[in-house]
């Protein structure tokens, strides 16, 4: 097979690295070198549209990167990479500046952050000041910007109406100035950016922001469009989410399949926390008309769980782009008025509690589902992050291999809580097959067993 | 009625004016006020969906404007603006950034130009400098710019499927870092324009220009969009269309109606001039597939009368915006190639050579109709100058009430000329009427008689 | 003699010029090319030591200037240039950017001023408007400025002493954020802006303005120094000094000959018009400790003639740059809290209401002095415009070859007015020759008469 | 005592900090605090003229600093600051904006490089790669820069004259583009910046690079100037002296006292290492018409003991700045050749290779005295780092206190090596005295002995 290079050459920042730095990415056996590899295919790769993982698999084995300095800087040497990253011949330069925003990112958490030992990883305080650092490593904190950055969540395998309507919505949040975050990815995370785009286009808004939030595990199958032109790659998925939280000023969740029900888990147990009580964190759910039955379907269960305190941290808007906008921006306002009065930054919500029940992994064993505690006895911030746990947990034994293989081996889960509770969450589940959102083969049937019992006495 | 005011601060240029220019447009019995109000009207009504005229109309009774000094500058009030042009409260950017394109150019076009008495505006060479003073005054003139202009032409009242060709077309010029120019207006002058604002953000390019080219009579029914980031008006449509022709580097042009083969035949009668013999001038003539038997009926008209000289002059591609936009991007590049090495200026095409008979207006009297030479006993670019008129005059009088007015009491044009150059003109317009490019009703009935003659002998 | 050929580009404006122009710039008959040949070789001989004229004049006639157009712009081709402008073979980027400065004022006078018939020149109003809109096209007027312009005068051969002293205030004007506007020419022209430049790197300042306002009948002999960021040159002398007064926020004037008296008078008779009596203008006169006396003097004068109305519109400060500075800037933000109120351009004091006997040039013939009124029995800003133009008139006398001629020819100039206000001008004069600030061969003798007259009841 | 405070925002960087970051600020018992508050009293001092010690120590007694968070970032709190850093009660910019140099180097020192455990500061390469990662995160080394850094080393304490000498080589070198970096404080580190600045603003030059290198123990002493506009703090003397030899393209070492021969030592003693024998290094020793004879006697000393091969290293420029400034420039240009060529990096040298016994820290003690090696029979790259070490122990035993107790107690210095090298050295001393650089109380009497031996045989 002929080879085919690339000298790509960074146009903004991190042209300038320590020779320590490129031994860590030259040396092809350091941890170092085969996240950046991995995570430049996944960038390279994002305007492919094969999804043939054999395929992918193939080129990948081709695939490689070299770091080389030259006079003015470095140069990323690329090695038979993707085609689909290249306009004849060119690379795009939103997928180059995206590369050297995974060199910047991988580096500096590797050398930093993870091996710096200047973080406690297991203490909340250190996980949160690692995420700042890891931000502020990747010039995301702006100081002079007013709070304008609104996140979206929501599915990356929609149909084209709801696709649609992510546009619409990024559209009037663009006309109205806002900024966007998302997960990176297509679908949910794609279309409030193009929207965006033509609105701050009209506003003649050349500054806008397209943030994506990502973390190695999720890249190389949610890779970054171009349009992404500030790329962080945290280390793992709960500092994703930290970082979430506490970049946005406000967020807009669509419709999407469990991965995006958890993550309104997480966001309302962190927000139901008490500390957290008076702060203002505009949340809208929406969805296009046909959506509106899944959406009130989500809200009965949080309803009925999490009680009407959560419900009230959001509003639900059918079907009208230029509310939620509104909606978002005026939240973002009393946002702004709220930490200019305490002094609180703009760029990151310090004030903001997170329980490290929401900073450390949670993996779902049989014991670890069985200590879950599924009752309202309890407040409801635990609740939520146990039922977060509880649902990641259901998720995984209808539909990931990891979780099938253990209810297969060792029966259902024993759940303990109120069986309303359950009940609850087991009609959602089946209200996500029957829309179409988690792909079940044959019936749906609950992989878990209600015990009844006084779970937050013990 | 209770008045509604805004008051609009210009953020760019244009806010340094002297008591002399404010004088100018304060004094409401001035030609200068009564322009620049209706192009202001114009440009803050371009996102209204009504096209009720009775309706603008009386909008437009109550609307006004007034220009006032403050310490920083200027402030313009708006009295009585149409809605569509504010979001929430606030004036659209791109719609403020344009009220001040139409003072500075009005005020500049009457005092620099038309009352100067600085240029001749019978004389050729004058009206190309005029035309370039008032660019230049525009801003629109970049030294440094590599050249990267290609010009939309096309139709504004296209169906769905053709207006997402020219967003494609766009968005492939646009990831090759080619900047739009067009006439304003929606249609095929619009989405050229959304299409390349998504490839330009997927380039980040932050500097994308989306020129807008118009001119007073023009701007109220094809009012500029807001991602218009630079809105020329010039003083009237052949100024306009100089201004075209000298600031492209290429021209793409789609279907349209009557108006864009007009465009057709006065781009190629420049072309055709011998002075242009050896001048690039990349030409592309496209739209989806079912457009093709359209183009080929244009293609066929253009052969059997300017002949394969001119057909070497464009390229038609079918269905492909990838395609149109490398051959652009090439084009471009020998455009370039051409212009260093004579030393020509890039940002204004010095060298192309126009004809009087294409800067001087026409008006389709019978008299002037009977004495165009529709010969081609004539070098090609006189046979495409009258054409053009022809055409206009056909036109007129079948669907202008002007040409209509005058065919009823005159009876039908004389022509002069081939009957197969007649031939191919009638059987052009007949394929509009039929592809619906041509509003008329009841059947098509030429409005002129042929008068064979030699009348280039004459 | 061997040619020797520099083509410099325009780094920053000017690169775009119209056919039309560029032929203005090439017609060597033509007035523009003379003016613009003349101004050139000033600005590029401004670092030049030699006073000697012969010397000048003969290098001057080797010199010539071309002007070409290129594909990115034009270029500037100097024939023979002084080296003087050159550092190691390379022109010297403040002069370089002077010489556009030159093309791009005497083209605008000539074509949009002079020639343009759109402006009245012996209109009061339309004098004004003209200088404002030769300023604008210059770029000088800045919106987005805060008040902050201290104009400075003085002489320009003036002991080392003084020069030190100037460099001292423009250090503490510089330090405390204000810009720099002057004359050109060396001394105390130039002073200021060295100290300012120390002072504005102190505060990391970079986009410190020092502004050279000149003509072309004094930019030969004093040319501007290369520090001159923004080159202004008007086309004749009072309109040179209405752009003074006009863009100036305050002014301190240093020790100097005649012509800083004159510009003195001229100043204090702007600001005792009825029209200016509230209008803050901060106006320092200042020194080092050997200047006292001379300052004193001059005090004295326009106590005893224009009365303490006019002494109070100044402050005298001796050997005190910090206080200087200090006033400067308390006066200007007074300065900007009046026009804030008052809704007054910060960039351009249209305010300031300028007597046309300020803005017609006066020529000092026998008729001319006797019709003077120097006469207490008028409001005090006639009485110093006649003053100004009494002053004008004898220094003429004295030391212009014009002036001596003709008290040669027709004797000495009859002057009618108050014998105490003749008698305090000839002790001013007298005191400046003592002081060596006006070179006079031989004794000082008065080269007019008084004539004791009710001149003001004529 | 009534307490004084200055609320200071950072305007450029630095206003990102992680609450981990604040507290160590905040924590009035960190090493981290107390380095900072010192070397922002420094800062603030700089202007101060009083060299009066214990008014300054009572001053800094009352001197405090607090960070503190708000809404768009940290602010500065200065409790009792010096008044010399304020111009009208407004800190001066060029000091604010080294407050928070001193904020960032020092944090980041403290946490990054000493306490993070990545770099082993034994160890050559670790110590090359922790200057360079302090610079980078100092934000001086600019990827985009062409060569063009003259650093300036020579005396803080010197006569008028020398002192214009250098304002008049840093106006020449300024004129030609070139940056200027110097080690903070008065003298020769002031009067380049000065000069330059002004070379640049004749150049229209808004970007000058005035770098300050320092480190904790020399800032009180040599506090920047605020024309210093990147100002790095290095954690010790050693690392201070590696910055400046691989930032710079060039140096210029003016007159001074032994610290002056000290760093011409181990910069020679740098540049004779083998490997870096083909490497350009422009380095020109210069001063005024008077001190010749100081120059050509350091030379001599440097051919009696280094021999011709060191003196071919540098070039001795006697009163002429517009050679100076035209040997670096051609030298800088050398340096961007060769850099090139290799692919190194322009804007760190890492290619120069610096032996450890440049690196670590010298003590000298008695012991260390005796085994150094001032013998010509080993490379002169290590008689050259011997020389340096006995030349700080001779000038430490003759005037610094610690030196002259060890002398007192333990008797002179024994040191061993060539008759001649030690004579050489006797002579430079006795020279230095005698043109008054070193200050000695009484007859200057050697502290040291010989003792004749073959050391390097040992």
């Amino acid at each position: 097979m002929v080879k085919h290079y690339e000298l790509i050459h960074p146009k903004t920042t991190m042209r300038v690295l320590s020779r320590y730095e490129i031994e860590q990415l030259r040396d092809i056996d350091s941890e170092t070198y085969e996240l950046v590899k991995r995570c430049c295919y996944a960038v390279l790769s994002a305007g492919s549209q094969s999804d043939n993982y054999l395929e992918l698999k193939e080129e990948f084995r081709h695939f490689d990167i070299e770091v080389q300095q030259e006079d003015r800087g470095i140069v990323l040497n690329l090695i038979n990479p993707p085609e689909s990253a290249f306009v004849d011949g060119e690379i795009i330069r939103g997928v180059r500046e995206q590369l050297f925003s995974v060199l910047r990112d991988v580096l500096y958490a590797q050398e930093s952050v993870l091996k710096a030992h200047r973080f406690n990883l297991s203490n909340s305080e250190d996980i949160t000041n690692a995420v700042f650092h890891l931000l502020r490593n990747a010039n995301v904190l702006k100081p002079d910007c007013v709070p304008n950055l609104a996140v979206c969540w929501g599915g990356h395998s929609i149909p084209l109406q709801e696709y649609q309507y992510t546009k619409d919505v990024g559209y009037q949040m663009g006309l109205r100035g806002l900024d966007i975050g998302t997960g990176c990815g297509p679908g949910a995370m794609k279309g409030p950016m193009k929207g965006a785009t033509i609105g701050h286009a009209k506003q003649h808004l050349r500054t806008g922001r397209y943030i994506g939030i990502t973390e190695p595990g999720i890249i190389a199958t949610e890779a970054p469009n171009p349009i992404v032109n500030e790329l962080i790659i945290l280390p793992d998925i709960e500092k994703r989410l930290e970082a979430f939280v506490r970049l946005a000023h406000g967020i807009v969740i669509f419709p999407g399949g469990p991965g995006t029900a958890e993550e309104l888990l997480y966001l309302l147990g962190v927000l139901l926390h008490p500390d957290n009580h008076n702060m203002p964190f505009p949340l809208v759910l929406t969805g296009p008309q046909e959506t509106e039955a899944y959406l009130r379907d989500i809200d009965r269960f949080i309803g009925s769980t999490l009680g009407s305190v959560a419900q009230k941290r959001y509003q639900i808007i059918i079907d009208d782009p230029v509310k939620v906008a509104q909606v978002m921006k005026e939240g973002i306002t009393r946002v702004e008025d709220y930490r200019r009065r305490r002094n609180d930054a703009y760029f990151f919500n310090w004030g903001l509690t997170i329980d490290p029940d929401f900073q450390l992994p949670f993996d779902p064993t049989h014991d670890a589902m069985a200590n879950l505690c599924l009752s309202k006895d309890q407040p409801a911030h635990r609740l939520a992050a146990d039922l977060r746990r509880a649902f990641s947990g259901i998720v995984a034994g209808n539909v990931k291999e990891v979780g099938i293989t253990r209810v297969m081996e060792h029966g259902p889960y024993q759940l303990r809580g109120d069986a309303d509770v359950l009940a609850g969450m087991d009609k959602l589940l089946s209200a996500m097959v029957s829309h179409g959102r988690m792909r079940i083969s044959g019936n749906y049937t609950p992989c878990y067993e209600i015990v009844p019992a006084d779970c937050c006495n013990d």
